[in-house]
């Protein structure tokens, strides 16, 4: 820390992105990555993109905003676009946290969410999760902050019902409710049509995961048009063009492909079906995991131990050290032959612990 | 408004892009873009980077990283790039600005710098510039908080020679100056050797103007690597991955095409010499402007009222009505032809107007 850097960071701790390692000597199944390549109309629009790169984009996102109106039932008033679902995240905690709205969140979620609070000053409210990793709605009634809620949850990947989080909001009205959907098409339950009710829910989507394109940087929220309109003005004080004219193509080819999405997710929830059961059949704990990732751990080797050896074997997964579970490793979703191989690299490891 | 933006932004107002008409029907010379597409390499990596887009991008942006600091003479701890110059600079005063250290800049700069201010909650200190439209060194010796300069200066387009900032530099020993080179490379001359001497000297790049590239929203600060980690705790606070897999490559092509970037800038610089001296000879007032927009007014005609007429023919420009000059309008340089309809077209409206 320079000397010229603001005192208001004196304890500000930056967020740790996951290992991304340029050689392509490791099995990546470290940040919930997608196997799987972006739609071809997604390349191929992306593309076209490229050989147009003189002029500013368009800050309205016209083009992308249309399909996403048109696949996710919202108005072009009801979305607004950014470089990444953590960039629409970090706008939605400047737009409606402060001292008086403090960010509600629990103990076990997005690894950037205590980042954000940080930055901004702010000392968030945390809830454990239950024993069982679950959410309990109560304990997000009349939460005195902003509400963070990722469904299905990080890392955890359970999932709240649509009428739990409709009962939150309702328990929260002069409070914003944010439902970071990342994951939620592996499985999970869209809260999406709630925005149409409920004034004071946002819906925050990605697409790194079930579009393929975390290298494309493309993230929105979904809301009542007064929160996108509170929204706006942010991303109108940082960057208002912060969509790139390829990502934005890339995600138009990508919403507009309706079955090439519907293949790829339906082949990640087959691999992690596949992965749950052979990791149970190894006799690890895990859980019924919604999201692209599945938690997992087990008595006989300590978590930390089965991460080092399992990066000697060329497969990277996540370590993590918090919360209700203590120590566990989670992996991400990655191609069936990539599952196969982790789960005989993990069955080589334990057998060689007994 | 909704009722649950918070306080902090209750006076706030954002900033206003220019126009960016989605119709073909315009010569849009309003925002300062390159009439140039970007170089073919810069086309050609974006492209192929386009068909592998479903890993997150390096946070560290590497072979970017290489290409710059080999042509900008830097280290790779003296660099770190962002999604625009935009976003850079909303790092810089996130980073060095707060009540202690208000942003201190011109009346006359980037329109974007008082809405930062704004933004993050602090009144900066603004500073007059002179009759003939320069920047005075001596009214930021000792400025009292962190100084932003455009260099040459937005709208205007007058430079600062490197004597000069050295020594705003050197008389503030205890503040960051910024020096925002937007448009350097078409005829001033940069600041960039400086950041080796002194520890509080940033300067800022896009890769919007000379690089053809505003459509791909890249640029990066340079400075002492203590100004570098700091804001590689603000950007690891936000976005990591801020910087895209295309957008990375296309930088990357740009600044290898050195023959490109020069028979580039060396165009713009030849058509700014050429609308100058129509101008001039047309009876309006302008400047020696270093950048690629030359700002224009006349006695026989009101700006907005030109303004208006020169849209009406189809060609837009961008109108301001603050500073010492009162109104005057801004034209972009682009191609030779877009600048001949731009000529004939005040010549007519000025025939007009007798």
């Amino acid at each position: 820390m320079s000397r010229f850097f603001s005192v208001k960071f004196a304890d500000h701790v930056a967020y740790v992105p996951g290992e991304q390692p340029r050689e392509q000597k490791y099995i990546k199944l470290n940040t919930n990555e997608n196997p799987f390549p972006p739609s071809p109309l997604a390349q191929q629009l992306a593309r076209q993109a490229a050989g147009d790169l003189a002029l500013y984009p368009d800050p309205h996102c016209t083009e992308l905003t249309r399909a996403a109106c048109e696949k996710w039932g919202v108005a072009a008033n009801e979305i607004i676009f950014g470089n990444s679902s953590d960039v629409v995240l970090s706008w939605l905690f400047i737009a409606f946290c402060d001292h008086e709205h403090v960010p509600v969140f629990a103990d076990v979620t997005y690894g950037f969410y205590p980042v954000f609070a940080s930055f901004n000053g702010l000392t968030p409210k945390v809830i454990p999760l239950q024993k069982d990793l679950t959410i309990r709605p109560e304990d997000y009634y009349n939460a005195g902050g902003t509400v963070f809620i990722v469904n299905p949850n990080a890392d955890v990947g359970l999932a709240l019902t649509v009428q739990q989080v409709a009962d939150i909001v309702e328990h929260n009205p002069d409070n914003v409710v944010v439902i970071d959907e990342a994951y939620v098409d592996f499985g999970a339950e869209t809260v999406l049509p709630l925005i149409h009710k409920y004034p004071n829910l946002a819906v925050t989507r990605t697409f790194s995961k079930s579009y393929s394109m975390a290298g494309a940087r493309l993230g929105c929220v979904m809301a009542d048009e007064g929160l996108i309109g509170d929204l706006q003005v942010v991303k109108n004080s940082i960057n208002p063009y912060s969509v790139n004219r390829m990502s934005m193509a890339a995600g138009q080819g990508a919403l507009l492909d309706e079955e090439y999405f519907e293949a790829n997710r339906q082949k990640i929830m087959e691999n992690r079906a596949y992965t749950i059961q052979a990791l149970k059949d190894l006799g690890f704990a895990t859980t019924n995991s919604l999201g692209n990732f599945v938690p997992f751990k087990s008595d006989r080797i300590h978590s930390k131990e089965l991460f080092g050896k399992l990066k000697e074997e060329g497969i990277l997964v996540r370590f993590f050290s918090e919360g209700p579970w203590g120590d566990y490793n989670r992996v991400s979703i990655g191609s069936r032959e990539e599952m196969e191989t982790f789960i005989r690299a993990v069955q080589k490891i334990m057998e060689a612990s007994r």
